[in-house]
Protein backbone atom coordinates (compact mmCIF):
# COMPACT_ATOMS: atom_id res chain seq x y z
CA UNK A 1 0.00 0.00 0.00
CA UNK A 2 1.37 3.46 -0.60
CA UNK A 3 -0.92 7.08 0.94
CA UNK A 4 -1.25 9.98 -1.02
CA UNK A 5 0.47 11.43 0.66
CA UNK A 6 3.73 9.17 -0.21
CA UNK A 7 2.47 9.54 -4.20
CA UNK A 8 2.41 13.17 -3.96
CA UNK A 9 5.76 13.65 -2.17
CA UNK A 10 7.48 11.16 -4.65
CA UNK A 11 6.47 13.07 -7.45
CA UNK A 12 7.44 15.85 -6.31
CA UNK A 13 10.95 14.63 -6.27
CA UNK A 14 11.12 14.61 -9.43
CA UNK A 15 11.57 18.15 -9.51
CA UNK A 16 15.75 19.57 -8.71
CA UNK A 17 14.18 22.00 -6.45
CA UNK A 18 12.44 19.44 -3.64
CA UNK A 19 15.41 17.03 -3.98
CA UNK A 20 17.59 19.89 -2.44
CA UNK A 21 15.05 20.84 -0.03
CA UNK A 22 14.46 16.63 0.60
CA UNK A 23 18.54 15.98 0.04
CA UNK A 24 16.52 12.91 -1.20
CA UNK A 25 16.90 11.27 -5.14
CA UNK A 26 14.85 8.38 -6.69
CA UNK A 27 16.36 5.03 -7.80
CA UNK A 28 14.77 2.99 -9.59
CA UNK A 29 14.58 -0.87 -10.77
CA UNK A 30 16.01 -4.15 -9.42
CA UNK A 31 19.34 -3.56 -10.59
CA UNK A 32 20.01 0.39 -9.23
CA UNK A 33 18.38 -0.54 -6.13
CA UNK A 34 20.14 -3.72 -4.97
CA UNK A 35 23.70 -2.00 -5.55
CA UNK A 36 22.71 1.03 -3.63
CA UNK A 37 21.90 -1.59 -1.06
CA UNK A 38 25.29 -2.90 -0.74
CA UNK A 39 26.66 0.65 -0.50
CA UNK A 40 27.29 3.05 2.19
CA UNK A 41 23.29 4.79 0.95
CA UNK A 42 21.00 6.22 3.80
CA UNK A 43 17.70 4.40 1.82
CA UNK A 44 14.72 6.07 3.44
CA UNK A 45 12.06 4.05 2.14
CA UNK A 46 11.71 1.11 -0.29
CA UNK A 47 8.50 0.92 -2.60
CA UNK A 48 8.59 -3.00 -4.21
CA UNK A 49 6.14 -5.10 -5.54
CA UNK A 50 5.32 -8.62 -4.62
CA UNK A 51 8.47 -10.78 -5.58
CA UNK A 52 11.08 -8.25 -5.02
CA UNK A 53 13.37 -9.07 -2.11
CA UNK A 54 16.93 -8.51 -0.85
CA UNK A 55 18.64 -9.64 2.18
CA UNK A 56 20.44 -6.26 2.60
CA UNK A 57 17.09 -4.79 3.53
CA UNK A 58 17.38 -5.04 7.22
CA UNK A 59 15.89 -1.89 8.45
CA UNK A 60 15.20 0.32 5.97
CA UNK A 61 11.45 1.44 5.98
CA UNK A 62 9.89 -1.15 3.23
CA UNK A 63 5.90 -1.00 1.49
CA UNK A 64 4.73 -3.74 -0.48
CA UNK A 65 2.89 -2.14 -3.29
CA UNK A 66 0.77 -3.14 -6.53
CA UNK A 67 1.76 -3.28 -10.05
CA UNK A 68 -0.43 0.32 -11.03
CA UNK A 69 0.85 1.80 -7.86
CA UNK A 70 4.36 1.24 -8.68
CA UNK A 71 3.11 3.07 -12.03
CA UNK A 72 1.67 5.68 -10.68
CA UNK A 73 5.09 6.61 -9.02
CA UNK A 74 7.43 5.36 -11.85
CA UNK A 75 9.08 7.45 -14.28
CA UNK A 76 9.81 4.51 -16.56
CA UNK A 77 8.33 3.43 -19.17
CA UNK A 78 8.37 -0.19 -17.92
CA UNK A 79 8.07 0.15 -14.18
CA UNK A 80 10.78 -2.31 -13.12
CA UNK A 81 9.64 -4.21 -9.50
CA UNK A 82 10.84 -1.44 -7.57
CA UNK A 83 11.89 2.76 -6.44
CA UNK A 84 13.86 3.36 -3.22
CA UNK A 85 13.83 6.73 -1.61
CA UNK A 86 17.39 7.85 -1.06
CA UNK A 87 19.58 10.49 0.94
CA UNK A 88 21.93 12.50 -1.26
CA UNK A 89 25.81 11.40 -0.95
CA UNK A 90 27.67 14.14 1.17
CA UNK A 91 30.70 15.22 -0.18
CA UNK A 92 33.62 17.20 0.72
CA UNK A 93 33.81 20.60 -0.46
CA UNK A 94 35.68 20.81 -3.05
CA UNK A 95 37.59 17.33 -5.47
CA UNK A 96 41.13 16.75 -4.89
CA UNK A 97 42.48 17.23 -8.18
CA UNK A 98 46.42 15.87 -7.58
CA UNK A 99 47.73 13.17 -9.27
CA UNK A 100 44.48 12.30 -11.64
CA UNK A 101 42.25 13.06 -14.60
CA UNK A 102 39.57 15.22 -13.41
CA UNK A 103 36.32 15.86 -15.98
CA UNK A 104 34.79 19.10 -16.11
CA UNK A 105 31.81 19.81 -17.63
CA UNK A 106 30.47 23.32 -19.26
CA UNK A 107 26.56 23.03 -18.91
CA UNK A 108 26.12 19.37 -20.41
CA UNK A 109 22.04 20.10 -20.69
CA UNK A 110 20.58 16.66 -21.43
CA UNK A 111 19.97 14.07 -19.05
CA UNK A 112 21.11 11.18 -21.44
CA UNK A 113 23.94 12.79 -22.12
CA UNK A 114 25.26 13.19 -18.63
CA UNK A 115 24.49 10.20 -17.04
CA UNK A 116 26.26 8.17 -20.86
CA UNK A 117 29.01 10.90 -19.48
CA UNK A 118 29.34 9.20 -15.97
CA UNK A 119 29.10 5.76 -16.96
CA UNK A 120 31.98 6.49 -19.72
CA UNK A 121 34.15 8.03 -16.72
CA UNK A 122 33.11 5.05 -14.64
CA UNK A 123 34.60 2.61 -16.87
CA UNK A 124 37.78 4.60 -17.38
CA UNK A 125 38.09 4.87 -13.65
CA UNK A 126 37.68 8.78 -13.81
CA UNK A 127 35.74 8.98 -10.12
CA UNK A 128 35.44 12.78 -10.34
CA UNK A 129 33.47 15.43 -12.31
CA UNK A 130 33.32 18.98 -11.34
CA UNK A 131 30.00 20.71 -13.30
CA UNK A 132 28.80 24.60 -14.28
CA UNK A 133 25.58 24.81 -12.36
CA UNK A 134 24.02 24.57 -15.87
CA UNK A 135 24.65 21.45 -16.26
CA UNK A 136 21.83 18.98 -15.72
CA UNK A 137 21.48 17.52 -12.03
CA UNK A 138 23.09 14.45 -10.79
CA UNK A 139 19.48 13.47 -9.50
CA UNK A 140 17.60 13.95 -11.92
CA UNK A 141 16.15 10.32 -12.36
CA UNK A 142 16.55 10.35 -16.12
CA UNK A 143 21.01 10.74 -15.12
CA UNK A 144 20.39 8.37 -12.65
CA UNK A 145 18.76 5.75 -14.42
CA UNK A 146 21.09 6.31 -17.35
CA UNK A 147 24.30 6.18 -15.37
CA UNK A 148 23.13 2.04 -14.92
CA UNK A 149 24.88 2.60 -11.43
CA UNK A 150 27.86 4.13 -11.77
CA UNK A 151 26.49 7.93 -10.62
CA UNK A 152 27.71 5.55 -7.15
CA UNK A 153 31.50 5.31 -8.02
CA UNK A 154 31.62 8.89 -9.91
CA UNK A 155 31.35 11.58 -7.70
CA UNK A 156 30.06 15.10 -9.24
CA UNK A 157 30.50 18.69 -7.85
CA UNK A 158 28.21 21.58 -9.28
CA UNK A 159 31.14 24.61 -9.44
CA UNK A 160 31.18 28.01 -10.98
CA UNK A 161 33.50 27.42 -13.30
CA UNK A 162 35.87 30.22 -13.94
CA UNK A 163 36.20 30.77 -10.16
CA UNK A 164 37.17 27.08 -9.88
CA UNK A 165 39.49 26.94 -12.81
CA UNK A 166 41.49 30.33 -11.46
CA UNK A 167 42.35 28.77 -8.70
CA UNK A 168 43.18 25.25 -10.12
CA UNK A 169 46.73 24.70 -10.76
CA UNK A 170 47.08 21.80 -12.52
CA UNK A 171 46.94 21.50 -16.82
CA UNK A 172 43.79 22.30 -18.34
CA UNK A 173 42.71 20.24 -21.43
CA UNK A 174 39.43 21.08 -23.64
CA UNK A 175 37.59 19.05 -25.68
CA UNK A 176 37.90 21.64 -29.10
CA UNK A 177 37.89 21.71 -32.82
CA UNK A 178 40.65 23.35 -33.65
CA UNK A 179 43.48 21.41 -31.02
CA UNK A 180 45.66 19.19 -31.07
CA UNK A 181 45.31 15.49 -32.04
CA UNK A 182 44.28 13.75 -29.37
CA UNK A 183 45.36 10.28 -30.86
CA UNK A 184 48.85 11.01 -30.30
CA UNK A 185 48.60 12.57 -26.35
CA UNK A 186 48.66 10.86 -22.90
CA UNK A 187 47.53 13.18 -19.71
CA UNK A 188 48.22 11.47 -16.56
CA UNK A 189 47.24 14.26 -14.38
CA UNK A 190 44.59 17.72 -14.83
CA UNK A 191 41.21 18.70 -15.51
CA UNK A 192 39.37 17.51 -19.24
CA UNK A 193 36.89 20.20 -20.10
CA UNK A 194 33.68 19.01 -22.25
CA UNK A 195 31.10 22.02 -23.88
CA UNK A 196 27.21 22.15 -23.90
CA UNK A 197 25.81 20.03 -26.52
CA UNK A 198 25.57 22.65 -29.01
CA UNK A 199 27.93 25.65 -28.09
CA UNK A 200 30.44 23.84 -27.28
CA UNK A 201 32.93 25.46 -24.55
CA UNK A 202 31.78 29.10 -23.77
CA UNK A 203 33.91 31.91 -24.55
CA UNK A 204 34.60 32.67 -20.69
CA UNK A 205 35.90 29.37 -20.21
CA UNK A 206 38.14 28.97 -23.12
CA UNK A 207 40.61 31.45 -21.69
CA UNK A 208 41.49 28.68 -18.88
CA UNK A 209 42.33 26.02 -21.65
CA UNK A 210 45.93 25.58 -22.20
CA UNK A 211 45.88 22.87 -24.60
CA UNK A 212 43.24 22.04 -27.44
CA UNK A 213 42.41 18.51 -27.91
CA UNK A 214 41.10 17.38 -30.97
CA UNK A 215 39.42 13.96 -32.26
CA UNK A 216 40.27 14.08 -36.00
CA UNK A 217 37.85 13.86 -38.71
CA UNK A 218 37.74 12.18 -42.12
CA UNK A 219 34.42 12.33 -42.85
CA UNK A 220 31.63 15.11 -42.83
CA UNK A 221 29.74 15.47 -39.64
CA UNK A 222 30.00 18.66 -38.20
CA UNK A 223 30.28 17.29 -35.25
CA UNK A 224 30.24 14.70 -32.15
CA UNK A 225 27.71 14.24 -30.03
CA UNK A 226 29.02 15.33 -26.47
CA UNK A 227 29.52 11.92 -24.66
CA UNK A 228 31.02 10.19 -28.00
CA UNK A 229 33.53 12.56 -27.78
CA UNK A 230 34.39 12.21 -24.11
CA UNK A 231 34.09 8.58 -24.75
CA UNK A 232 36.64 8.56 -27.54
CA UNK A 233 39.34 10.83 -25.37
CA UNK A 234 39.58 9.58 -22.58
CA UNK A 235 40.06 6.08 -25.01
CA UNK A 236 43.03 7.82 -26.06
CA UNK A 237 44.75 10.25 -23.96
CA UNK A 238 44.64 7.64 -20.40
CA UNK B 1 -2.69 27.99 -44.00
CA UNK B 2 -2.31 24.34 -43.02
CA UNK B 3 -5.57 22.36 -43.80
CA UNK B 4 -6.76 19.49 -41.40
CA UNK B 5 -6.27 16.52 -43.47
CA UNK B 6 -3.29 17.93 -43.92
CA UNK B 7 -1.84 18.07 -40.56
CA UNK B 8 -3.85 14.39 -39.63
CA UNK B 9 -1.41 13.56 -42.71
CA UNK B 10 2.19 14.70 -41.51
CA UNK B 11 1.27 13.23 -37.83
CA UNK B 12 0.39 9.59 -40.25
CA UNK B 13 4.27 9.82 -40.93
CA UNK B 14 5.36 9.44 -37.63
CA UNK B 15 4.36 5.82 -37.53
CA UNK B 16 6.63 4.05 -39.26
CA UNK B 17 3.94 2.01 -41.40
CA UNK B 18 2.60 5.19 -42.90
CA UNK B 19 5.80 6.21 -44.10
CA UNK B 20 6.76 2.96 -46.01
CA UNK B 21 3.36 3.38 -46.96
CA UNK B 22 4.07 6.98 -48.84
CA UNK B 23 7.36 6.40 -48.95
CA UNK B 24 7.69 9.70 -47.35
CA UNK B 25 9.50 11.23 -44.23
CA UNK B 26 9.58 14.55 -42.47
CA UNK B 27 12.28 16.22 -41.70
CA UNK B 28 12.45 19.10 -39.20
CA UNK B 29 14.55 22.59 -38.72
CA UNK B 30 16.03 25.39 -40.81
CA UNK B 31 19.58 23.29 -40.39
CA UNK B 32 18.43 20.16 -41.91
CA UNK B 33 16.12 21.67 -44.69
CA UNK B 34 18.40 23.47 -45.90
CA UNK B 35 20.65 20.91 -46.02
CA UNK B 36 17.98 18.53 -47.76
CA UNK B 37 17.05 21.36 -50.37
CA UNK B 38 21.01 21.40 -51.73
CA UNK B 39 21.08 17.51 -51.95
CA UNK B 40 19.41 15.51 -54.52
CA UNK B 41 16.06 14.34 -52.51
CA UNK B 42 12.60 14.72 -53.95
CA UNK B 43 10.96 17.46 -51.48
CA UNK B 44 7.20 17.21 -51.54
CA UNK B 45 6.29 19.54 -49.57
CA UNK B 46 7.68 22.42 -47.34
CA UNK B 47 5.60 24.45 -44.12
CA UNK B 48 7.45 26.94 -42.61
CA UNK B 49 6.53 30.20 -40.58
CA UNK B 50 7.39 34.00 -41.66
CA UNK B 51 10.89 34.75 -41.92
CA UNK B 52 12.09 31.71 -43.33
CA UNK B 53 13.03 31.16 -46.95
CA UNK B 54 15.36 29.33 -48.96
CA UNK B 55 17.12 30.44 -52.34
CA UNK B 56 16.67 26.30 -53.53
CA UNK B 57 13.36 26.33 -52.55
CA UNK B 58 12.08 26.78 -56.77
CA UNK B 59 9.78 24.87 -57.62
CA UNK B 60 9.02 23.13 -54.13
CA UNK B 61 5.38 23.44 -52.82
CA UNK B 62 5.44 25.77 -49.97
CA UNK B 63 2.77 26.84 -47.57
CA UNK B 64 3.46 29.49 -45.16
CA UNK B 65 2.05 28.71 -41.75
CA UNK B 66 1.66 30.69 -38.63
CA UNK B 67 3.87 29.25 -35.08
CA UNK B 68 0.67 27.67 -33.57
CA UNK B 69 0.02 25.30 -36.66
CA UNK B 70 3.77 24.41 -36.92
CA UNK B 71 3.44 23.24 -33.46
CA UNK B 72 0.82 20.90 -34.75
CA UNK B 73 2.87 18.93 -36.99
CA UNK B 74 6.55 19.39 -35.38
CA UNK B 75 7.88 16.40 -32.72
CA UNK B 76 10.89 19.33 -31.28
CA UNK B 77 9.77 21.00 -28.05
CA UNK B 78 10.88 23.79 -29.56
CA UNK B 79 9.82 24.08 -33.03
CA UNK B 80 12.35 25.50 -35.34
CA UNK B 81 10.33 27.72 -37.85
CA UNK B 82 10.25 24.50 -41.07
CA UNK B 83 9.13 21.15 -41.64
CA UNK B 84 9.53 19.72 -44.78
CA UNK B 85 7.81 16.59 -46.02
CA UNK B 86 10.63 14.63 -48.45
CA UNK B 87 10.40 11.73 -50.81
CA UNK B 88 13.13 8.22 -49.71
CA UNK B 89 16.02 8.18 -50.93
CA UNK B 90 16.10 5.03 -53.19
CA UNK B 91 19.18 2.90 -52.42
CA UNK B 92 20.60 -0.11 -54.63
CA UNK B 93 18.97 -3.27 -52.71
CA UNK B 94 22.70 -4.43 -51.06
CA UNK B 95 25.89 -2.14 -50.32
CA UNK B 96 28.83 -2.74 -52.08
CA UNK B 97 30.98 -3.72 -49.26
CA UNK B 98 34.33 -3.88 -51.27
CA UNK B 99 37.28 -1.68 -49.74
CA UNK B 100 36.06 -0.44 -47.05
CA UNK B 101 34.31 -1.09 -43.47
CA UNK B 102 30.49 -1.23 -43.42
CA UNK B 103 28.73 -0.78 -39.86
CA UNK B 104 26.53 -4.10 -38.94
CA UNK B 105 23.95 -2.91 -36.32
CA UNK B 106 21.98 -5.87 -34.08
CA UNK B 107 18.99 -4.19 -33.58
CA UNK B 108 19.52 -0.89 -31.84
CA UNK B 109 16.34 0.02 -29.93
CA UNK B 110 16.91 3.63 -29.17
CA UNK B 111 16.36 6.48 -31.81
CA UNK B 112 19.12 8.20 -30.19
CA UNK B 113 21.64 6.10 -30.19
CA UNK B 114 21.11 5.59 -33.63
CA UNK B 115 20.87 9.15 -35.08
CA UNK B 116 24.07 9.22 -32.73
CA UNK B 117 25.60 6.17 -34.63
CA UNK B 118 24.80 7.54 -38.19
CA UNK B 119 26.90 10.75 -36.93
CA UNK B 120 29.48 8.93 -35.63
CA UNK B 121 29.65 7.00 -38.84
CA UNK B 122 29.83 10.54 -40.94
CA UNK B 123 32.22 11.97 -38.83
CA UNK B 124 35.01 8.50 -39.65
CA UNK B 125 33.57 8.94 -43.44
CA UNK B 126 31.05 5.50 -42.85
CA UNK B 127 28.48 5.47 -45.13
CA UNK B 128 27.16 2.36 -45.29
CA UNK B 129 25.37 0.60 -42.22
CA UNK B 130 23.06 -2.33 -42.35
CA UNK B 131 20.71 -2.85 -39.49
CA UNK B 132 18.79 -6.18 -38.34
CA UNK B 133 15.36 -5.98 -38.88
CA UNK B 134 14.24 -4.79 -35.81
CA UNK B 135 16.65 -1.95 -35.33
CA UNK B 136 14.96 1.38 -35.11
CA UNK B 137 13.49 2.93 -38.39
CA UNK B 138 16.14 5.17 -39.69
CA UNK B 139 13.23 7.94 -40.95
CA UNK B 140 11.95 7.67 -37.50
CA UNK B 141 11.47 11.62 -36.82
CA UNK B 142 13.79 11.44 -34.00
CA UNK B 143 16.41 9.85 -35.37
CA UNK B 144 16.82 11.66 -38.41
CA UNK B 145 16.70 14.87 -35.87
CA UNK B 146 19.93 13.49 -33.84
CA UNK B 147 22.09 12.56 -36.89
CA UNK B 148 22.33 16.18 -37.06
CA UNK B 149 21.89 15.96 -41.21
CA UNK B 150 24.49 12.90 -41.31
CA UNK B 151 21.68 10.76 -42.37
CA UNK B 152 21.93 12.04 -45.78
CA UNK B 153 25.33 10.51 -46.11
CA UNK B 154 25.23 7.65 -44.71
CA UNK B 155 22.77 5.07 -46.09
CA UNK B 156 21.32 2.35 -43.87
CA UNK B 157 20.02 -0.91 -45.34
CA UNK B 158 17.32 -3.32 -43.40
CA UNK B 159 18.78 -7.13 -43.68
CA UNK B 160 17.82 -10.31 -42.48
CA UNK B 161 21.42 -10.45 -40.58
CA UNK B 162 22.05 -14.47 -40.34
CA UNK B 163 21.22 -14.08 -44.39
CA UNK B 164 23.37 -11.43 -45.44
CA UNK B 165 26.68 -12.26 -43.13
CA UNK B 166 26.65 -15.96 -44.43
CA UNK B 167 27.18 -14.35 -47.66
CA UNK B 168 29.71 -11.88 -46.99
CA UNK B 169 33.27 -12.82 -47.81
CA UNK B 170 34.76 -9.96 -45.99
CA UNK B 171 36.12 -10.23 -42.49
CA UNK B 172 33.74 -9.64 -39.65
CA UNK B 173 34.64 -8.07 -36.88
CA UNK B 174 32.24 -7.71 -33.53
CA UNK B 175 32.34 -5.56 -30.54
CA UNK B 176 32.49 -7.55 -27.30
CA UNK B 177 33.18 -8.13 -24.27
CA UNK B 178 35.76 -10.58 -24.29
CA UNK B 179 37.89 -10.15 -27.74
CA UNK B 180 41.15 -8.55 -28.78
CA UNK B 181 42.44 -5.06 -27.45
CA UNK B 182 40.74 -2.44 -30.12
CA UNK B 183 43.58 -0.20 -29.07
CA UNK B 184 46.52 -2.45 -31.39
CA UNK B 185 43.77 -2.75 -34.25
CA UNK B 186 43.58 -1.48 -37.32
CA UNK B 187 41.02 -2.24 -40.34
CA UNK B 188 40.61 -0.96 -43.45
CA UNK B 189 37.53 -3.36 -45.20
CA UNK B 190 35.40 -5.95 -43.37
CA UNK B 191 32.33 -5.56 -41.10
CA UNK B 192 32.34 -4.33 -37.58
CA UNK B 193 28.83 -5.62 -35.66
CA UNK B 194 27.71 -3.44 -33.02
CA UNK B 195 24.89 -5.06 -30.45
CA UNK B 196 21.74 -4.35 -29.17
CA UNK B 197 21.95 -1.79 -26.19
CA UNK B 198 21.09 -4.13 -23.08
CA UNK B 199 21.57 -7.64 -25.05
CA UNK B 200 24.60 -7.01 -26.85
CA UNK B 201 25.49 -9.01 -30.32
CA UNK B 202 22.82 -12.25 -30.90
CA UNK B 203 24.13 -15.58 -30.11
CA UNK B 204 23.21 -16.23 -33.83
CA UNK B 205 24.88 -13.52 -34.68
CA UNK B 206 27.41 -14.27 -32.92
CA UNK B 207 28.68 -17.22 -34.81
CA UNK B 208 29.48 -15.08 -37.81
CA UNK B 209 32.33 -13.16 -35.83
CA UNK B 210 35.41 -14.10 -36.41
CA UNK B 211 37.14 -10.90 -34.32
CA UNK B 212 35.96 -9.84 -31.45
CA UNK B 213 37.27 -6.65 -30.48
CA UNK B 214 37.32 -5.39 -26.97
CA UNK B 215 37.68 -1.81 -25.47
CA UNK B 216 39.71 -1.94 -22.31
CA UNK B 217 38.19 -1.15 -18.99
CA UNK B 218 39.94 0.20 -16.22
CA UNK B 219 37.32 1.36 -13.93
CA UNK B 220 33.80 -0.70 -12.83
CA UNK B 221 30.98 0.44 -15.20
CA UNK B 222 29.55 -2.89 -16.42
CA UNK B 223 29.28 -1.44 -20.11
CA UNK B 224 29.27 1.37 -22.67
CA UNK B 225 26.73 3.07 -24.22
CA UNK B 226 26.45 1.23 -27.62
CA UNK B 227 27.19 4.55 -29.85
CA UNK B 228 29.90 5.61 -27.29
CA UNK B 229 31.32 1.93 -28.25
CA UNK B 230 31.34 2.80 -31.83
CA UNK B 231 32.84 5.77 -31.22
CA UNK B 232 35.61 5.02 -29.28
CA UNK B 233 36.39 1.42 -31.81
CA UNK B 234 35.88 3.20 -34.91
CA UNK B 235 38.69 6.10 -33.50
CA UNK B 236 41.02 3.15 -32.62
CA UNK B 237 40.68 1.01 -35.52
CA UNK B 238 40.48 3.47 -38.91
Amino acid sequence: MISKNEIKYIQSLYHKKNRDIENTFIAEGAKIVDEILQQSYHVKKIFATEGWSNADLKQTAFAQIAEHELQKISQLQTPNHVLALVEKKKLPESPDLNNKLTLVLDGIQDPGNLGTIIRIADWFNITQIVAAPDTVDVYNSKVIQSTMASFMRVNVWYKDLPGFLAGCKLPVYGAMLDGENVYSKKIKEGLLVIGNESKGIRTEIQSFIQHKLTIPKIGAAESLNAAVATGIILSHIL
